[in-house]
């Protein structure tokens, strides 16, 4: 199995890119890591490190998308840039299976949508990362800024898409909830009100209801789903409040000799804490819906969260998500096509 | 000035705040309290307590609406409720300026609107907590829940009340933004991209464009704007991030001798920034659009929280925000008609 990995995108890259693959390749053996980006670059850095020669492949691009660019007119002006070469290469390789990349997101979402497609059936893909929960479970949310604008199909589809990959990932019988303004039925915008129905529907789906935001970490629910806009706002105010309290948290630990004595003693379980709340460092977001895996890592990632998702992206591979969304898929439109 | 205070509202009614608006009267001058509910039992309660008795009116309600009941259907079919019996007063009233209630925020929003009013030209009224930023400022947050749908019209009043309110409490021509999926003009949904326009052509407000979830407890911004359903899930996406940190702060504290010992060392700051970082003991959330002040405390308000929310009414009928607000839209209105 081969996957591919953008060297050029990410605030730390190539550098911290190249490392976290040379370490995720050294970690786990069972796949083949694909470099892609500036060929003479990427053999000078790999230099640097030991690793099984045969383990890394480089494959050259000699464009760089920045985060500063529209990604419509960068995917579509630079078609020798990593990202452009990678999608062409997960498109036309069938060994490889997953995608890479911490540069920037809009380009990866447009890129996966344009350049290696769609699986069959799925009207839009979704951004959907995996957040930790207080019960030290997991939750899958989605769509957190692919769609801005939804229809009620589209959660529908992301519902399925989240309650497979929960389930591929070991859960059984995942709980599934729709983010709204209030747990009650009556509750929620026009778009709550339409996706409700169906999603009561598909019996396939275990489907709990409405939840609120206040309940995304409470470890209620496998699957919450949402509109991008939506959860855009949602994931980015959880980061808020973790930021504003780590802010304040620091402020207190070093206001007195007293503080700083009680800070030093909590020193290495604060740390701890700091460490689970932020998801950026358990790995990246899925693009769930494209045509092969697609993982967005956050683009100020290190080597140690590079290599993170590296696995976590084989992990999913090997778990057949892609191959498991698409039969799923086509079951529900088969079923709607007899209706 | 007459305050009118819902007696029958909240989990913790009629006691705590009764005993809420005894400490609000015996805090401050310049004001009548109206305690509405059963006569008798508030009468029982106040003999507890020393005060002006002038200070402190009785208005007789024989029934009461709970947060379980359907709001229309509570206002239209309990007419002697506490809170129908309320926005008669305030309606009827010249002295009456404000209300403040812990009671059914659905019912507090429904008899707001059906019972005492908009002001005049208000689409929409929106609910509007004040924020506490990291800056030790406040940020104005609206509508967080009163209109999970909204058109371009409400969001560009919520604008511009939002503004005034600011403005009336102190704030030199306030920062307002656009809650968006990112800060620059491209990103938005359908509704973000039809509101921008008007708000960058009003030349009143100091309007800078969209902004992240990620800045709202920044101190970037002195308003920030959006649609009921957004600010609803960006609130309780706040209140969830704090209550899962807050509560694996405790575990960590609590884990280990040396860690209990840390915590011991740091608990009053501790105790202080759960405080700063817990808005529903700063006071109430505004019904802002009404056509009188109207605040909504939280349910499980006690008599602190009532005192402060009580107390926050009084400043801002003193600062005339209604008026103000009336005024600048009728503004509006005349400009839109000239048009």
């Amino acid at each position: 199995m081969n996957i591919v990995i953008d060297a050029f995108g990410g605030d730390n890259s190539p550098g911290e890119i190249i490392a976290g693959t040379v370490n995720a390749v050294n970690a786990e053996k069972g796949f083949t890591a694909v470099l892609v980006g500036k060929q003479d670059v990427i053999e000078e850095e790999l230099k640097k490190y030991d690793y099984d020669k045969e383990r890394i492949e480089i494959l050259n691009a000699s464009e760089v998308i920045t985060c500063e660019e529209e990604p419509t007119v960068a995917i579509r002006k630079k078609p020798d840039s990593s990202l452009c070469v990678a999608f062409a290469k997960l498109r036309s390789d069938d060994q490889a299976k997953a995608f890479v990349s911490a540069g920037s997101t809009g380009a990866v979402l447009v890129g996966a949508t344009l350049k290696l497609g769609r699986i069959n059936g799925v009207n839009r893909p979704a951004l959907c990362p995996i957040l930790p929960t207080m019960d030290d479970g997991e939750v899958v949310f989605l769509d957190c800024g692919a769609n801005a604008d939804c229809k009620s199909i589209n959660l529908y589809q992301f519902a399925i898409m989240g309650s497979v990959f929960a389930k591929a990932m070991g859960k059984e019988n995942p709980r599934v909830a729709l983010l709204s303004n209030g747990t009650e039925d009556a509750k929620g915008n026009a778009l709550v009100h339409e996706t409700l129905p169906l999603l009561y529907a598909n019996k396939d789906i275990n489907f709990l209801g409405n939840t609120e935001a206040r309940d995304i970490l409470s470890g209620k629910f496998d699957v919450i789903v949402t509109d991008g806009f939506s959860g855009n706002v949602a994931l980015k105010s959880l980061e808020c409040a973790v930021v504003s309290i780590m802010s304040t948290l620091k402020g207190t630990l070093t206001s007195s000799f007293k503080n700083k004595l009680g800070a030093l003693l909590l020193k290495k379980d604060l740390y701890k804490m700091k460490n689970k709340l932020d998801y950026n460092k358990r790995g990246g977001a899925l693009f769930l819906g494209a045509n092969k895996i697609v993982i967005k890592a956050h683009g100020s990632s290190k080597a140690v969260t590079i290599e993170s998702t590296i696995l976590q992206a084989y992990r999913y591979a090997q778990a057949e998500i892609t191959e498991k969304i698409r039969e799923e898929i086509s079951k529900t439109l088969a079923n709607t096509e007899q209706v």
